[in-house]
């Protein structure tokens, strides 16, 4: 196992940079900023970040070659992200590069590939209470946890989360409004990992709590390439014995 | 497919006939009597029930043999049922026999064995609110439902349930108190199917409810055995082209 | 339950036109006339067949409002597929239709868009003999059949197949050359059930045996849509309890 | 994540110690030293063995205490082992230990209860020779694997193996009498992580094979626990938010 895993931090970073929002003030360095700084503290991880108004979204080839996990966050600009550089995206997912979508994330071009639903949701902006229960501790996107993650307030998203049924559900959210969310979701598509996790809404600071960084680092880790077999396709002739 | 399916319904039928206990009220015909109604009214069964303190629990070979679909609800006495009932149910959900586990039949010497896990969870009398999403709306166990089931006051089962990561997640429950629970979870055992659903306190008066039945009904039907192969075991010959 | 099935057997019908090609010797009414024959002779379904060179590829939009299960077999043409077809096709799925992806089909459009990978396999015309154990004999797929499935000389697929772990296994072949295969494979995308089955190369008269039949119809009968929730997404206020 | 895996490997340890028995000529250090011998070679791991015929096994809780991953080769004497001590194996792993079940393993009583299921299979001692495929080249157990193992000479194993689906099912084996087996089946029972692994009949030197060790070294680390939340049960009072 590589000692240090490559990270790349993918930001919209739109809302960030508008006088209007407010999240320019509790992102002040980007959300990217805030997630990158989260790993950096937690150690063992060599992190850049690219966002979407970068030259090919700052997602060239060669940075995905040397991204061994890549996170995504986006919101108001999918439509933006160009469909070479999705396909370009997707293709290292497939070849072994980890993937974790975070929050409205769940509406990027690449997750709806890779997922092939419509991955849509209930959603709400208000005075909702989000608390997180983790339903899979043996899991090691559950390691140094506690059994219930209180996140606050935060935007509430709600089932039907329309997505296939994850391999592993690793967390359920609670929200005082009244609804649940499947919120840290696993799958693997060739042989890529790909790890949802739920929130961080760009209003709240949720990507500064200890336990969500912690939360995001042990995905990283989770999602991280093995060095498996590469498998051969197309025509092929008997092995020998 | 057999048009009527052979239900028996099981209840360890205790708190319903002790006069100090608030069930009897709320189930005068016992708990079975609520469920084995609700299968009539729905159509396409043949339901007898069976109960803890008849012969050999009301479940004889002879009476296993002719049930295409066990439901289970017990609480109290759990420890009471005789172990080579156990494993003569066991045997016969091997064999194909669907089986529904009922609120605190989580705890049931035949979930536990069957589950190969503790099945704990957390537990709350008080004034809970309980409404089900339903995660998996394509599922069978769906069918005719809304996507929320309001429940109403019901106990209480709170995340981490300790059980196998089921096969399908069909519905997750939201709690008032601020807990969340896997409550419809399906499973397969040799040939047989399983259905665990989560509510029915036995002082509320939940198995009236229409969705409830309706939900009922639905895992009967998904987990009445198909006429599948009947897997042949030990030392074997290679088979001839 | 609705008592029939609505069924649109959709082929490429290619091969069998092409009178160099030995497909249409061994399928004169083409494959999709085969797969609707077995159907009928099974009973319960109301068929019809699409094929490519049809308007629209015979999949209009009244055709799939009409069509509770989807069945494609396509080979050399799959680029020819209409994009516009294919995101209709991949709504309808979404929104509950079956759909039973057979043989090549596997790297038809709209299996791999549901599936989010890159759909590859191993694959060998030759003398293989291919043989399909059933790993699963308690999944309504398996109904009425014999633990293994002689299927004689077929086209080979082998591993690894390059798609999502299926949500239920079903069925795994053997060939003679030396490989296996995930060969009967479950999945859910939004409303609707996807079933891949292996068999049917366009030169052995697969799709005339009474086994492969019956597999066919049993996924048919499987994916069939049950009336279940349909979600509401988007901004959601509480719900009143 | 902890340095160094704590590993006890279990053995029967009774063909080995047969005069008459050619167990002993291949394996003179028992298979238990063969194992503990690869997962010394691959490094990073504390190896103790442990047998049936020691008092208590082999297997008191002190040594339950101290082991990470536990693996477990039987055959012969499965109702020799101790209802006491398969309990105490069965909540080590529900609390977090990993477990390694190893051919003939799947008859084992541990094995037996943590699946729920009869475990059963078709066998034949002949001249088979086995080839495994990897089917899941994502998962951990892959690492630095080929795509294919050649195993050469071994008992076979076929379908229908009498187990709940796996979570993951990494390898598929195929025999060249004809048969198919989910070799590589990964599992979680509470804390604990589970992967059977099948080959490793007891008259072949398979232990000795660098790529059969590869495996078990992985599935060992995959197995491994991470310091998860240890969840609470039982009467719950809302928490503070």
């Amino acid at each position: 196992m590589s000692t240090t895993i490559r990270v790349t931090v993918w930001n919209e970073n739109r809302h960030e940079r508008d006088p209007k929002h407010p999240a320019g003030k509790v992102y002040p360095n980007g959300i990217h900023g805030a997630i990158a700084e989260g790993l950096e503290v937690a150690g063992g991880f060599a992190v850049r970040t690219a966002t979407l108004d970068e030259p090919e979204h700052g997602l060239s080839e060669d940075v995905l070659a040397e991204t061994d996990v890549l996170l995504w966050w986006g919101h108001a600009a999918h439509e933006e992200v160009r469909d070479e550089v999705v396909a370009r995206v997707h293709a290292r997912v497939l070849d072994g590069m980890g993937l974790i979508v975070l929050h409205s994330g769940h509406f990027s071009k690449i997750f709806k590939r890779l997922m092939g639903t419509g991955c849509d949701l209930k959603w709400r902006e208000g005075d909702d209470h989000e608390r997180i229960w983790v339903v899979e501790p043996g899991h090691p996107i559950a390691a140094g946890l506690e059994e219930c993650l209180e996140i606050g307030p935060e935007e509430m998203y709600g089932e039907r989360f329309d997505i296939p049924a994850p391999e592993a559900l690793v967390m359920v959210s609670w929200f005082s409004g009244g609804e649940v969310f499947r919120s840290g979701c696993c799958y693997t598509r060739g042989l890529g990992k790909i790890f949802y996790f739920r929130p961080g809404h760009e209003t709240y600071p949720t990507y500064f709590q200890p336990v969500v960084r912690q939360v995001i680092a042990n995905g990283v880790r989770w999602a991280a390439p093995h060095d498996g077999p590469r498998p051969t396709f197309g025509n092929a002739q008997p092995r020998e014995r």
